[in-house]
């Protein structure tokens, strides 16, 4: 089987029939399930405050996102053989993925001081803004480190509900394990890079291997797998399909986070120059700048003044310098190699089919 | 069974004898526990500076604590008719308590801005001394506020090990999830006093409730309790004990935090004062101070500029006041509800022993 012969064509299967409608069906449930498990955590002390503190969570939660990670794992159960309407363990550990997910964006926020995130002020942001007390930024920092740790203590419960009892379960939650220690680790990786000179492209790239191919794409895939009962042999091919495909995502992440539309993204586009965030596109600028450019670069990137006549410069050197070219070039050859890796007969070929759709929404996606 | 006939006198059982053998026998397998386990977690990813990290988060756990969550947590067990050699699990589920816990602590540093614990800079503060950027302490809490993710979440990989597989188990993991949505609501509306006017005494002793009483002594008791299979009246008498000992223990802190000799806790005594901390014996202080001695005390609980004359004079008024009388009787008050509570026949009596010496030790401590 080739890649063309397992029909990866988007117009054919993403817009219509059997993938848009299954892919709706998963977010419902992934939405209702994480809506009715957050209903059912009630503040074990009567404070309307502390009431208000995990009503923000729970609509942070269900109010936003794309939900790749639960679609990547009901996708990783499938592959495996997982069938409806037999269990919901997929359904269950995807949300899962999501609460873990929601608790590592508010810290990040939190880290890198960002004021918005899915269009609407973050976690901490919307914590300071309702108090009027003179330490309103420390408290919505507290609070949302605070809210991060539930979320993910939580994610932890809701995982156990599907992963408890069995071979299966073991397995998928041993690899739940792993993906947690290599995100938080991948994130160290991150906030590392930025206590050092310029941007390094081999660094950006394990960061991003960390950060999101394993975390997002190859685990989720591969947890789903488990609970299927997913052979070794089909763990790798989720595996070579999972980190060049994650690798491409946030290539593409990175992209729209300095040429995006913010009306579409829902992030301000100066966010990301702002706050000097060390990305392989920047690294590639980085590499190839000279001179002036070079010190156009250094005196942009990262400096909290950054205005949209400074943002347009840093823009027009990753344009001059062939940094853009080389990352859309990366991009597609990364996409490339995980359509190819979709041809292993281990993945069962509905499957297939709808990963190769995800592939091509998740890498020439605008927002 | 009085309180008098289960010979609770601490001079025969807890200096000499089985109790403080049994105490550092647990004390030592914990840390010996511990240390393997956080050996075995290599980082994925070989760069020095996350070696680094990872190093010094092992030594954070390894190098200091009392123990106090393993240890309730063994005789817990123990009083639930856990015998040893027969299984390690109370032990194991004791260390992973006490990693947990480290995580806390990591966090509840980088939220109160704290520079030393157990004697040693906090490992916000160590990271950003660690490096020579100009972002260093911005550096310092984000990497804090990973780690102390990372502790949790390996809390929960090593809690595993002891709770997997059977109905005991379960009953505890059960105890653990209530535990730490308990503590961090706690801690949510501890940070919330501070948004608040002045202290008041019904919401201090709410917190610490739930971010000591129910964290720190009642739910460590009833974990180790049953994964021993302990009977919900068990589980009862335990509770009865521990929230009142969980009191008194936080109170006793709150007043070493003000008059403790920091040579002897490892802890600056401005630091409470200086940070704000809303506590009982602060909502005290604030309640029966009248005129230019409330004045004082606003001018100077929670001013950063706060020195040593400062803090003098809130502690005259402290005393001036009866708030230390007053938190003293208190700690007096719920001491005796604990050991009283010991007196319930569900406890095993070597269990009830141990625990009126450990009552002893932790309300009448000097750090």
């Amino acid at each position: 089987m080739t890649a063309d012969t397992v029909d990866t064509s988007v117009e054919d299967f993403s817009e219509t029939g059997g993938f848009a409608a299954v892919t709706n069906a998963v977010r419902g449930r992934v939405d209702e399930l994480l809506a009715r498990f957050l209903d059912e955590r009630r503040p074990p002390v009567g404070d309307p405050d502390v009431a208000e503190g995990y009503r923000l969570l729970r609509e942070f939660v269900v109010g936003g996102g794309k939900r790749i990670r639960p679609l990547l794992c009901y996708w990783g159960w499938r592959g495996a053989g997982g069938e409806e309407p037999y269990d919901d363990r997929a359904v269950i550990t995807g949300a899962a993925l999501e609460l873990y997910h929601a608790g590592l964006l508010i810290h990040d926020d939190v880290m890198d001081g960002s004021e918005l995130r899915r269009g609407r002020p973050s976690i901490h942001k919307g914590l300071a803004g309702a108090s009027r007390w003179a330490g309103a930024e420390t408290f919505g920092r507290s609070a949302a480190i605070l809210l991060g740790v539930l979320a993910q203590a939580w994610a932890d419960e809701l995982l156990a509900e599907a992963t408890t009892g069995d071979v299966r379960g073991r397995a998928a939650r041993e690899l739940f394990n792993r993906m947690r220690t290599e995100v938080v680790t991948g994130q160290y990786l991150d906030i590392l890079a930025h206590t050092r000179m310029d941007a390094d492209v081999e660094q950006a790239l394990t960061v991003i291997r960390y950060k999101t191919a394993r975390y997002t794409v190859e685990r989720p895939l591969q947890i789903g797998g488990a609970l299927a009962g997913a052979s070794p042999e089909l763990l790798e091919a989720y595996s070579r399909f999972g980190l060049p495909l994650g690798e491409a995502f946030q290539l593409r992440d990175d992209v729209l986070g300095v040429f995006g539309d913010p009306a579409v993204t829902g992030k301000p586009v100066l966010d990301d120059l702002r706050e000097g965030k060390r990305t392989v596109l920047m690294a590639y600028a980085y590499a190839r700048a000279r001179g002036p450019e070079r010190e156009r670069l250094r005196a942009w990137h990262g400096a909290p003044g950054l205005d949209e006549r400074g943002a347009a410069e840093i823009r027009q050197i990753i344009v001059d310098t062939g940094a853009l070219g080389e990352v859309e070039d990366l991009i597609a050859l990364r996409a490339g190699q995980a359509i190819e890796a979709l041809r292993d007969r281990a993945i069962a070929p509905e499957a297939a089919r709808a990963l190769a759709a995800l592939t091509e929404r998740l890498t020439r996606r605008v927002r």
